[in-house]
């Protein structure tokens, strides 16, 4: 690893590079030129010319993807937040990991190299087969009463992002994708977006992956003490408010996002928590948002409001609401096929068709 | 080929099975055993259960799909209703036939056999090798002044769908998918939609392609003209208003639906064009829409009225106005995607994880 791919310490936050936009107006050009009206294939073309400024290529490569799930748990799940109770955390993690969870399917019927990674999961993992092992501390601590993690720990947990995206990167992905799971993790979610963000509870907290009414009531009310303990210190600072609110697979993720916008490589955004671990990396480092895309707009009411803050424009609207990366995953075919329009279509005069009269 | 497999004659319109609705329960109670949140995949679980009542089986197969794109040429092109000359829908089947153009491009990227058919293209193909010769006739005359075609045109070009979705099927294909090319095929399909569906010319009439403010009020102009003629004869019968307002390629993909329902195989509807044709197909034989996917959703505005004719809610929206197919095509992908989750997910049972508490 030479030193410019060092993955710690802080002073490259700020070293996000741009896209490229003469590459970015040449493939324009180019789009123009293809054997179609121009702008018929739409959100194709926007991202095809996108991946055309983030590839410094006129006509961008065809994508390796990788997709990187990170598990951890949640201290506030005991305020009965959320419709499955904490252990769920280390069984998906075992379903995923012998590739029968719907994650595992999407990215097996994609060819896609799935890794998951313990970033925090409150059991002990290390008896399941082809986990990552970079557990960050046996889950948060109840978010609604204090703070979640040490500040160092939430360092960490961006750190753990970060070296999975830097070997992923190493392993040949110029694509990336992170996913989560963790019970209780779009309370976590909700509250970042809450924090950093500075909406109210009410109209940021949605039913998850299903909690009823009272549970609803729990998870606002949860919310809204943590979001509210973080205002009263006049915390602003990101890293401080993750490490109040958490979320140690959140945090992982927004490592993913940082790193690999550093190395300028692209990310596919999944759904809510997703876009919570993005408005924090965005937070920390604004450039790093020319390196998103937003893979899908999720069930989850407020996943609207972190894409709008982000300004990203989702591809899929499918009603998904289950994380894991599978929404992130069911975005990759249009990707690629926009870049396959892209590369190898011809243009009207190699095609010898007449323009646009 | 068996008798009951025969393609020509009107008797079998009608008969048009319906989905297993057997099936179809056991499959929604197997998507609430998977191990996610009842509903957590919204649309895929949606489309997983709907194939499994097309295919009769709580567990459908993987899909091989075959795309046919039909090709013909209109009389009303000579109005200046398209922002292309009609020699361009030639020219087209030559670039989609050498693989050059961007269904080609979405075919070739997703594994699917792509055919390419002439219907009634108003120039000689019989050069282009890898076309499907089944030429009706030489375009449609002018659809504002008269009759686009005779009723035995529009039959027999009904029968160059049917027959190339029988040998789709014979070939394996057990999801279809048409396409069209066809230089002011939009102004037909918009005609199409004003007489079956009973709307005012100017609330379906739009830019296709991309035509000028000039040419989009000759476009209405035309259109007004042709389904006023269609209502003062009080002509009712969808083949006697196919025959009067045309579209040789239109008259063939709906063709290939009906013969797709009629044989118990699903199709992924394309864009505006191939909504028009779903409509005919519809309007001939209502058990029809039972076997109809909505790929997506186009940029031309009519597009969202036909659909909701249809009760089709899209996969897609991409803001695609290209025809060719290639909106359906890539739709495919999620439909393979849900087929996958649906057959390779474990229950919770099977995977050892605690259900909602």
């Amino acid at each position: 690893m030479s030193p410019n791919q060092s993955v710690s310490g802080e002073a490259r936050i700020a070293d996000v590079p741009g896209p490229d936009s003469v590459a970015e107006a040449h493939a324009a050009a180019r789009q123009r030129e293809l054997t179609k009206p121009p702008g018929a294939l739409g959100r194709l073309e926007t991202l095809a010319v996108w991946m055309a400024g983030r590839q410094r290529r006129v006509i961008p490569r065809p994508v390796t993807a990788i997709a990187i799930v990170y598990a951890a748990d949640h201290g506030v799940a005991v305020r009965g937040v959320s419709a499955y109770p904490s252990s769920v955390t280390a069984q998906m993690v075992a379903a995923i990991a012998a590739g029968h969870a719907a994650v595992s399917v999407f990215a097996r019927t994609l060819g896609v190299d799935l890794r998951i990674v313990d970033a925090g999961v409150a059991a002990d993992l290390s008896a399941i087969a082809g986990v990552v092992h970079a557990k960050v501390r046996h889950g948060t601590a109840d978010l609604s009463v204090g703070a979640a993690m040490a500040r160092y720990e939430a360092m960490r947990a961006l750190d753990v992002g970060r070296e999975q995206a830097a070997r992923a990167i190493d392993d040949g992905a110029d694509l990336l994708i992170a996913g989560e799971i963790g019970i209780a993790n779009t309370t976590a979610a909700a509250a970042l977006i809450c924090a950093l963000l500075r909406r109210a509870p009410a109209r940021i907290v949605g039913r998850g992956t299903g909690v009823d009414e009272e549970g609803l009531r729990r998870k606002v009310e949860a919310v809204s003490m943590g979001v509210r303990r973080v205002r009263r210190a006049a915390i602003s600072d990101p890293v401080e408010v993750l490490a109040e609110l958490g979320g140690l697979e959140i945090a992982a993720m927004a490592g993913t996002y940082l790193e690999s916008a550093r190395r300028a490589v692209p990310v596919i955004l999944d759904g809510f928590i997703s876009a919570a671990a993005a408005v924090l990396a965005v937070s920390m480092a604004p450039n790093c948002r020319e390196w998103l895309i937003a893979g899908h707009l999720s069930a989850e009411a407020a996943h609207r409001v972190a894409l709008e803050w982000l300004r990203l424009q989702p591809i899929l609207d499918l009603e998904l609401r289950l994380g894991e990366g599978t929404g992130a995953l069911l975005a990759l075919p249009i990707v690629r096929a926009a870049l396959a329009m892209h590369a190898e279509m011809l243009t009207f005069d190699e095609a010898g068709v007449s323009r646009s009269g």
